[in-house]
C-alpha cells in the first residue's frame, strides 16, 4: 500500500499529533514519525525511536524529516461542513430578522448580483482565503444560482489549496426577489435545493434522480426555525414531516447533509439515521437568527452523522473554531435548561470539526482523522508564536496548550 | 472649563468617533475634531469645517492634529467590570464543574500560589498586557488574599497604563483548601468580599463599616447559580434572599458591582435599583460553568445599572469583545425560549461595554464616552490593516466596519 513514498521525501514529519478516531474523541500521538508518500497520502505512523529502521524501510534519511517545535503539534484539517461563500460579503451584518425575513430582504437580493464574475471573483476570493487561514482545509459550499459563478469558485478553491465540495443552488420557488429564481429549463445538474420551501415537487424529484443516477453529493437546509418547519407543512400537505418531503423526493442517501435539523423529531432522526445522512450543525448561524437549539447529544444517540458548519452569513464567523465554540456553549445551555443534559465536552466537539466532518460529507475515507491510507490533510499549530493570541503557564503540556487553543484564541 | 488645553498639544484626534450616550447606544461623530487637553481631558468636540477658528480659540495649528484614516474610528476604551487577575493563568482549561465544586477543585488551589511574589509577577504582567491589547482600559479585579501581590498588581496596571480597580479578596469560611483563606486578624482594608459563602457575618459587617466610613468601592458576587443560592439561604437563615445577606451588611452602596445576578428576583433587582448597586454580567463565565442566564434586558427595565465583565477564568476569554458578542448570544437563546423577549440589538451591548461598565464602576463622571470634562480613554480602530481579522467588500462604510468589529473578528 505504500510503496509509492518518494525516496527523499521531505514531507515526512516528526513530534506530536493530536486527531479523533472512533474511539478515543481526542488521542494524543507523542514523539511519533508520520511519513507522507508522493501522492500525499500517509505512508504510516510510528514511534520515532524506530526513525533509524523506518528510515531504512522507506528509504529516507534524517534530513527529510519536518522536526515540530516544543509548542507545536499537527491537528487534522477542519471540515466547515456548511457555508454560504455568497454571502461571505454581508459577514457580521443583518442579522436582526428570522430565517424567512432573512432571506428575502438580505440574502436573495446579495445573490442575485454573483451574475457579475467580477463581484463573485472578489468575493470568493477573499472565503477561500479567509477560511484556509482559519484552519478549513475542506468546506462544503453553497454558491449561487449562477453556473459560472459556482465554477469559478471551484476554481479558486483549487487554485488556494482547498477542497471543496461547491453547490450551484437550486431553486425555482418563493424568493421575494422576482430576478433571483431559475426557471426549470436552466437547470444545471449540481445537487443543492436550496430548501424545500424554495423548490417544486418537480424540481426536487429531478434533482433527487440525478443525484442518485450519478452517485453525487446532496446537501440542503431542514428543520432550522419553527416558522420554516410550518411553512413546508403547508406547502407539502401529502408529507408526514419535513423530513419526509425529502425522503419521499429520493433527496435522503447517504452522500446528503442538511444543515440545522434544530426542530427534527426523533422519528426523523431515525429516517436520517437509516438513510445514512448526515446534519451539519451550524450553531452561530442558529444563536444569531434566533433558530433554535440542536441537542447534538440526541443526535449522536440515533447515531447520525454530524459535522460542524459556520453558515456564514447567518452565523457571523468563518472560523471553525468558532463553530467548535459555540457547539459547546449550545450544548451548555441546554444543560441550564435541563441539568440532566448531558454537556458535550471539548474533545467530542474536536471530533465533530474534524472527523465528524469527514464522515458527514462521507469523505472520511480520505480525511479526517491521521490513518494510514489517507491523504495527509494537516494543520501545523504553534501556540507560542510572539505576538499570538495565547499566553502560555509554567507546567502547560502540549495537551492544555491544544485544549486552549479552542478556547484561549480572542 | 478647558483653559489648560496646551498652547501646541498634539493630541487632538480628527475623524470619525462612535460612542455611547443616554440618548443614543451607539452615536457616530463623522467629520470632528476632538481636542485633548494637557491633563489629558477632551477639551472639546466639534464639526471640522470650524477647525480654524476652533485652532485660534485653542491655538493649535494643522500639525498638532492627528488625522484618522479612512478605515479608522475611535471609539471608548472598554471597560471591564469584573475580572479575576489571579486566575488567568488557567484560562481556557478546567471548565467542566459547576461553581462551588470548580472554587475548591480549581481556583482555590492555584490562588493560594500568590504568596509568591514572582509568580504573582509573571501573571499578573500577562493578564494586564493581554487585556490591555483586547481593548480593556479600564479593569476591575479580583486578586487573592495576598497583601503584596495584590498592591503588585495595581503598579502593573499602573505602569502599562490600564485604569484598575485592585480588590484583595477578604475571605473567612469555607475554603476546602486549608491554607486559603485568613483569618479576621489580618484583615486589610480593601473592600472584596469573596461571596457571602466565604465570609463570616462578622467580616462582611466589618468591611461594609470600612467602605462606608471609606466611600469606598466594593466588589463581589451575587446569585451565579442555582446551588450557590440555596446554600447561602442555609448559611444566611436571617435573610430575606441573597440580595438582603448584602444589604444587611451595609455593602450595597452606588459605589458597588456584583457579578452574575443570574437568578436574582425582581424584588432584589430593585434593592439593586434603589440602593444604586451595579450589575456585572458575565455571560461567557455563565455559560461555560453553566450557572445561568442572565435576563439583561429585565435588569435594564429595573433601571439597574449594567456593565460586562469577563469573569476569567470562569470565563475563558479574556476580551471584552467576546463579552460583547456572548451577552448578545445569551440574549437570543433567551429569545429562543420565549419569542417575547425582546432580544438586545447590538447598539446596546456596544454601550454596555463602554457606557454602562464605567456606570457600573461609578466611574462615569471620568469615562466611558467622549464628553467635554471626561478623560480622552480611547482606543483607535482599523479595520483595514494588512492581515487584520476583517474583509471590507465595496460600499461598507465606517459605521458598518464599527459594527463587524465585534462580529467579524474571529
Ligand atoms: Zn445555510
Ligand atoms: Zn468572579
Amino acid at each position: 500500500m505504500c510503496k509509492t513514498l518518494c525516496h527523499g521525501s521531505r514531507n515526512n514529519k516528526m513530534g506530536t499529533f493530536v486527531h479523533s478516531t472512533s474511539g478515543a474523541a481526542v488521542e494524543i500521538l507523542q514523539n511519533c514519525v508520520l511519513g507522507v508518500d508522493d501522492q500525499g497520502k500517509i505512508a504510516f505512523i510510528e514511534n520515532d525511536r524506530d526513525e533509524e529502521s523506518l528510515s531504512k524501510l522507506w528509504g529516507f534519511g534524517a534530513s527529510d524529516i519536518k522536526q515540530l517545535g516544543q509548542h507545536e503539534f499537527l491537528m487534522p484539517g477542519m471540515v466547515d461542513t456548511h457555508i454560504h461563500a455568497s454571502q461571505y460579503s454581508y459577514t457580521g451584518t443583518a442579522l436582526d430578522l428570522p430565517l424567512l425575513e432573512w432571506l428575502n430582504t438580505y440574502t436573495f437580493p446579495v445573490e442575485a448580483k454573483y451574475k457579475d464574475l467580477e463581484f463573485a471573483n472578489n468575493v470568493y476570493t477573499k472565503v477561500v482565503r479567509r477560511t484556509l487561514k482559519n484552519g478549513t482545509t475542506t468546506a462544503c459550499y453553497f454558491a449561487t444560482i449562477h453556473t459560472d459563478a459556482s465554477l469559478l469558485l471551484g476554481e479558486l478553491a483549487d487554485k488556494f489549496g482547498q477542497r471543496a465540495l461547491v453547490g450551484k443552488v437550486c431553486m425555482d420557488c418563493n424568493s421575494a426577489v422576482p430576478q433571483y429564481k431559475e426557471s426549470s429549463s436552466e437547470f444545471k445538474p449540481v445537487v443543492t435545493p436550496r430548501f424545500a420551501p424554495s423548490c417544486s415537487s418537480s424540481l426536487l424529484s429531478e434533482l433527487g434522480e440525478i443525484a442518485n443516477n450519478n452517485k453525487l453529493h446532496i446537501q440542503s437546509h431542514i428543520s432550522e426555525n419553527k416558522g420554516e418547519v410550518e411553512l413546508v407543512k403547508t406547502l407539502f400537505p401529502g408529507c408526514k414531516s419535513y423530513t419526509d418531503v425529502y425522503l419521499k423526493h429520493k433527496l435522503l442517501t447517504d452522500r446528503t447533509v442538511m444543515a440545522h435539523g434544530c426542530h427534527l423529531t426523533d422519528e426523523e432522526l431515525e429516517i436520517f439515521h437509516e438513510t445514512g445522512s448526515a446534519i451539519s450543525h451550524c450553531p452561530n448561524s442558529n444563536i444569531s437568527i434566533c433558530s433554535g437549539m440542536l441537542n447534538v447529544r440526541n443526535v449522536l444517540n440515533h447515531k447520525v452523522k454530524l459535522g460542524l458548519g459556520t453558515d456564514v452569513a447567518a452565523g457571523y464567523s468563518p472560523s471553525m473554531l468558532d463553530a467548535m465554540r459555540r457547539t459547546l456553549d449550545t450544548s451548555k445551555a441546554l444543560t441550564i435548561q435541563d441539568p440532566q443534559h448531558k454537556t458535550l465536552s471539548f474533545e467530542e466537539v474536536f471530533r465533530l470539526a474534524t472527523l465528524g466532518g469527514s464522515e458527514a460529507l462521507s469523505l472520511d475515507d480520505q480525511i479526517g482523522n491521521f490513518v494510514v491510507g489517507k491523504d495527509f490533510d494537516a494543520l501545523r499549530v504553534n501556540v507560542c508564536v510572539p505576538e499570538g493570541p495565547i499566553d502560555l503557564f509554567p507546567g502547560e503540556a502540549v495537551f492544555c496548550s491544544m485544549t486552549c487553543y479552542t478556547s484561549k484564541i480572542i
